[in-house]
């Protein structure tokens, strides 16, 4: 066999990342910079996967192969395997092509036996340490390579310590641990019938052949599937040089970022502990000292560590987060890899960056999450806060609310008012309770999915919420709540972040949005590059307003039956819907004109010079009616039986209310055009007012809406507007040639689109089916976060292909998927319009929308190193 | 203008139907041929457009161009306008390309004046024959080109009648007439401020523009909308000679077909009054006699008539209905058409036809109307009874059935086991009531569309249903119902016709099913001539049996859920829905296993040599629980609550139950394969088995459940069969290339694909929004019933395409479209392998797949003649 399976981390390699595993090409890369590491070699993925294919066994050949580069190893560095004064001791790990933390496994201190063992005590001059490190050996390759039980390492070690009267590991003295050395290695031959292997060779042999085996045990697997790594990549095997640094004063360890992560400041940020090991740190021992101590007691080292972190960072283009190792004076790198930090430190370092002229602002746009940027945008819990999460919902809005509980909308509402911070907690909201969720600071329902009523009500307001937490049960009647064991009343206080989901018994401390000008900075470079415009969802003028703040070009949707819900008007829709005849609803619309036209004017004025586009009443009428338990007379009970429908997602709304009762939506042109009239008298500039009718199916629909709206307007006054349509139904996709014929504009509504095209109700499959299919990987992401591209996606293409083809028309997005990274970007490509988000999404989407127009000419965050 | 606009009935005209009208072109047609027909002319649909786009202006050069037919007709006919002894008088009638029944104006009798009213007294010896003619022509004449209202003359006619104390027109005499005639031009003196025009030729003028206007009036609008007429095709105007059947015993008028239009019998049928006109017919003078005594009185005639009739046949190789005169011996035809006639009729014509070498034996199947089968193959009520319609609600299911109400499943389980026969009269039907309907001979609801649970059941055992009767209201407790304000009891008996969708109350009637060897003969002819397979869909051996009678084969779908609503099996399906665990599910389905097992073997062995395709379980598990409110303990109700959906249509169902619950599928599987292996034991034929995975929208999906099916079915024992799924979502369509990878048929499910792809439920669509559209002429068919060829219909084309791509596969459909015969010729067009529809509609679908197969080779049915 000629092939080559094993390169020492100075040799070219004819192969990167794939060959050498994440961890290998990194070790590479640092050795061909010229920056210190630790000498090794790597055994390749090659070879891991001939080991697999041959039924796990070693190719012909690799054992020598390796034996040869371990020689060549000991020639460099010096030192030999088992050598009595200053043995050769090496890692042993594990490093696939694609990180898997913690997924595979490690060995350290390979190379030691009952002599190299004193061999160490020696030249450390630290027979504990020693006797320490040969005690996990036994331990780590017990377990690791022979498969036996922890726990029976574990308890001789609580046995021992009982025996000494000690509580910590640390008490334990030299000769404690050589005991321990015995009784471990007793332990093993007990476990494999065989004394603990004396021989390194042999020791090495074995344990790369255990981390091949790793890479299919089960957690393994599980966690591949979970992440879409393909099975048969295979994992490469690193065999390092192990360097101490608690070889004396001299000998020092560390980790550092070339920035700070939590700031962006571009001064070294880390700690270091000198005459210590990694192991001291974790045990407890001593408190590590800021990094930049290190410039007093190691000057030189730390002249190099700042050097070495300057040219990584030059090499890698970003922040790197390393581990090094002082041993004796001379520094090693241990690992490099690309420095993960908040969104605010992403930001300021991507300005420093360009700054500095280390990169472009189209790499600086590039780099930046945009998933992250909601940390800024939002109140968040104190990162310095420990907390104790008592529950786990959906992260239906995100943000942190701390408050106190209450249980009716009612309370809410008045307590709200009061000025109380207060927390809704139902079993479900429904538009009764929009007065008491406009005043609670955030929401907790125990059923409902992302797209419930309480989440998408939350999410346009801005405000948190976590939905569909099951370990909460309410008793409205007693006023008394459970949450995960946790027996609470109306009036204690609990803390929800509805971006993790997590609600937290008791209050915690909430810092604000870091809103700064880096943000404004790159948001504006993210601008000059984005081609697809971004709009806002908002139905308030305060929602528009914050849209314009966050830099909306418009507004994609405009709900007017949030308009219809309000605490004083609901009544009076309850009127329209209960009148018995034409004239009787006619009457009650006479009195909803005024309040809706009044909403329109507020949010032409935040949005003048740019389109507000209204969408015409959507839901079913019986959403605006209370459950039929709740009727006041007959009459209403028998009008909301009629209105019950099986599957009112496919029932009698949208445009099919418009059609039988048009009236409502007469009513609602009406009211638009006379606000538009009057913010133009009032200001001088012509809103630029877009009106959409939802749910079209058939061309034959928008054809009498379009006319009807035409003559609706005609009747009140010569204005401008575009008229046109929602397109959320498969049908319209695919007949979007006929519909564009009576559109000025289309806009895909994705969640509905996403439902009927899926057959997936978005009430029913989150907690249901759909949370089955994301935990048993039958899907990879959640449709009605993340757009379903190759279905839903490919009849949004079939449309766009349609309709181009008879008429250009303006098209755009105005679902829940038009802030979220991944579904901008494919909107990009799509060649729309823009996409409309609500307004605390903007940035991410503008940010979105420029990666996207950067990955079309090339440019893409660069890889992570290490 | 050298355009010409008029043509006699005996020129070559350059243009048809579209030219001259219908009516036109048979006239001239007949004229062609030498049939005697009246003299005459026709004014162009040309003249027509060029008046309509002129503002209603007469073409310069069309009134002379008018006035020099009517002298060339003069000159034919030796009479003349306003001839004071026998003068000419003629019809003024419109007839459009299309045929648009009672929607313009015929003005009869044109050409009566003071003088000529004398010559038709003396001509025809009838003075009182002549003033009638004259008053109808003022009235007529006053009416269309005045717009007098009508109501003036009939009140003159009644003072009149009132003053000569009599109840009858035919009771006042020829003076009485005279002085109405006066009475009549005195109102259209009031009426016009001008005496009644006494030229002939402005008498015409005048009256071809109203027919022309009459084009624009509003009921011609709505009609023309409704049928999908264009409005810019305008009509034309036929001048036809009056002949009279009055003149003497040599004289006669009458009606006759070609052939028995009830029974196909090859001989005249008709009949005829001797020395009358029609008005004396339709006034009730006189009883006509049938046609064949006009052997006797009228030999020559007669003859003449049976000759003409038998080269009209011949001409246009179809049944014919005619309108002819005799006058004075002399034989007129007026009018040929094609007959309307029975199911029965139009197959033994054709058989007869085909027999005498008239058409061809595609023509024989091109002819057939498949809808009009039905008839055949259900109970009807007696034509020939009298009956009263109490009320109309969804023809929901085809047949009539007589019995006593019913109100609950239990009583008419009960006493439809006794022998009786019985209607259930429920507000909707739920599983629970599957025993009453089993036993029922029809069922009758207030609510549900054509897909509700009632309809889809009665259809799929053939049985009468007649569903959302809003004029049905039911007290249950009282035990009364009360249709259309008829008070009745339960025992009271009614009948319903589910095929017009209409309740009668008490007993009518009924005529069996007219299966005969006619009908044998044609679908035989069709099955020659098709390319697509007929399935059925069945779920008892009943079913399937019936449907090999009717001429499947294969079974396209059997539906699983149905087996286990039976009523011995619902509470061991309760038990297995309300286990805590899998062992307790297991528990259950270990007893289901057997039940289903033996369905499927009974299944199997009706359709031996034929492939059966078995749809694994369905519907959400709700469906099989009782409403909350009737849970037995608290435990029940919790896991009814728990599995409650927003819209159930979207929901936990399909393969989704499946691979949430595997052990379902599983035990469904192994009932199948011990069923398939238990007749192979038994009848030495191996069954040809299709197991069918519902709702699948992702190939992940679809490649589990295989795996899952075929690991089932191994552990069984060996047997072939293959696994498809049903396409039912606009997902599904547009990545049937992935899907088609996993499955080896495909079967479009179109119910719930019209329902995903157009957003309506069916459940809620029908009697609700649904209705309105089909109203108001948003929609012209019900997708329900007939498929959405440019919606749906273009979804199934786009999976046809990419599954085709990738694979050779087999694909049927099997939604509620499958017997409907637009949708099984696109099905055809598409490239289907077969239909899939309920056992009484596999003859429909027989004739409707060959009508689709000669219409690609340019054969289709005949164009109707006059």
């Amino acid at each position: 066999m000629s092939e080559r399976y094993v390169y020492d981390f100075d040799e070219d390699v004819p192969g990167g990342r794939e060959l050498l595993g994440g961890k290998g090409v990194g070790l590479a890369e640092m050795t061909a910079l010229g920056i210190p590491v630790p000498g090794g070699f790597t055994v390749t993925t090659d070879a891991c996967r001939a080991y697999m294919r041959a039924g796990k066994q070693v190719p012909a050949g690799l054992d020598a192969e390796v034996q040869r580069h371990v020689e060549a190893l000991e020639q460099r560095s010096g030192k030999r395997f088992g050598d009595p004064h200053d043995p050769l001791l090496v890692s042993v790990r594990s490093g696939a092509a694609v990180s898997m933390p913690g997924m595979m496994d490690t060995i350290l201190n390979l190379g030691l036996n009952d002599t190299a063992v004193e061999g160490v005590a020696e030249s450390t001059g630290n027979p504990r340490f020693a006797y320490d490190s040969y005690r996990r050996l036994i331990q780590m390759y017990g377990e690791v390579v022979e498969g036996i039980d922890a726990a029976r390492f574990e308890n001789a070690l609580t046995d021992l310590k009982r025996a000494r009267g000690v509580d910590q590991d640390v008490d334990l003295t030299a000769d404690d641990l050589r005991e321990l050395v015995a009784t471990f290695k007793e332990i093993y031959e007990q476990g494999t019938g065989r004394g603990f292997p004396q021989d390194p060779g042999e020791q090495l042999a074995r344990a790369f052949r255990a981390v091949f085996d790793s890479w299919d045990t089960p957690r393994a697997l599980v966690y591949r599937r979970a992440n879409g790594i393909p099975d048969d990549i295979g994992t490469a095997v690193n065999v390092v040089e192990m360097v101490f640094g608690n070889k004396g004063e001299s000998s020092a360890t560390g980790v550092c970022f070339s920035r700070n992560p939590s700031t962006g400041e571009a001064r070294l940020f880390g700690e270091y502990l000198r005459n210590a090991q990694g192991e001291d740190v974790v045990a407890g021992i001593r408190t590590p000292e800021p990094i930049e101590r290190m410039a007093d007691v190691l000057p030189d080292a730390f002249r190099e560590l700042q050097d070495t972190v300057r040219r990584l960072e030059e090499h890698y283009r970003d922040v790197q987060d390393i581990e090094f190792t002082v041993e004796e004076g001379r520094l090693y790198l241990l690992q490099t890899r690309t420095g993960k930090r908040t969104a605010a430190a992403a930001l300021k370092a991507a300005v420093d960056m360009v700054d500095e002229g280390l990169i472009s602002r189209e790499e600086a746009v590039a780099r930046i999450d945009p998933g992250q940027l909601d940390q800024l945008l939002h109140p968040m819990i104190d990162p310095k806060a420990e907390v104790e999460v008592a529950a786990h919902g959906l992260n239906a809005s995100p943000g942190a609310a701390c408050g106190a509980i209450v249980l009716d909308a009612d309370t809410a509402a008045e307590r709200g008012k009061g000025g109380e911070s207060v927390i809704l907690v139902r079993w479900e909201t429904t538009p009764d309770d929009i007065h008491g969720l406009i005043e609670a600071a955030g929401v907790l329902t125990a059923h409902g999915g992302m797209t419930s009523h309480a989440a998408v009500v939350a999410r346009g307001m801005g405000k948190p919420c976590v939905a569909g937490c099951d370990a909460l049960s309410i008793d409205v009647e007693a006023k008394t709540v459970d949450i995960a064991g946790h027996a609470l009343r109306e009036g204690d206080t609990i803390t929800i972040d509805g971006g993790t989901g997590t609600v937290i018994i008791g209050a915690v401390d909430l810092v604000p949005p870091q809103l700064n000008e880096d943000f404004e900075i790159v948001l504006g470079w993210a601008d000059d590059i984005r081609r697809l415009q971004v709009w806002a969802n908002a139905d308030t003028p305060e929602d528009a307003a914050r849209a314009r703040e966050f830099g909306a070009q418009g507004i994609g949707l405009c709900r007017t039956e949030h308009m219809f819900m309000a605490e004083e008007r609901l009544p009076v829709v309850r009127e329209m819907i209960l009148a018995d005849d034409e004239n009787g609803r006619l009457r009650a619309l006479e009195r909803l004109l005024p309040m809706q036209q009044s909403d329109f004017e507020g949010i032409f004025e935040a949005m003048a010079g740019y389109p507000v586009t209204i969408r015409l009443l959507d839901p079913p009428l019986h959403e605006f009616l209370p459950p039929v338990e709740q009727a006041t007379n007959e009459h209403m009970a028998a009008r909301i039986r009629s209105l019950h429908e099986s599957n009112p997602m496919l029932g009698t709304r949208g445009c099919r209310l418009g059609l039988q009762w048009p009236e409502v939506y007469e009513m609602q042109v009406r009211a638009i055009v006379r606000a538009a009239v009057a913010v133009r008298e009032r200001t001088g500039k012509t809103p630029l007012v877009e009106i959409m009718h939802p749910l079209v199916g058939f061309a034959e629909e928008l054809k009498r809406l379009r006319a009807m709206t035409l003559a609706a307007a005609a009747d009140e006054a010569e204005i401008d507007f575009s008229v046109g349509t929602m397109i959320e139904l498969p049908r319209a996709c695919v007949r979007a040639d006929e519909i564009a014929e009576f559109a000025d504009f289309f806009s895909f509504g994705t969640n509905d689109l996403t439902q009927t095209t899926l057959g997936f109700s978005s009430d029913d499959a989150e907690g249901k089916f759909l949370t089955y299919y994301l935990q048993d990987g039958i899907l990879k992401r959640n449709p009605f976060e993340t757009l379903d591209q190759s279905g839903v996606g490919d009849l949004m293409r079939i449309a766009v292909e349609r309709a181009k083809a008879v008429k250009d028309i303006k098209m755009g997005i105005c679902g829940e998927h038009g802030g979220e990274p991944a579904s901008v970007a494919f909107c990009h490509r799509l060649g729309l319009d823009y996409v409309s988000c609500s307004p605390y999404r903007v940035p991410v989407a503008r940010l979105a929308a420029a990666q996207a127009a950067l990955a079309e000419s090339g440019v893409t965050a660069a890889v992570a190193g290490g």
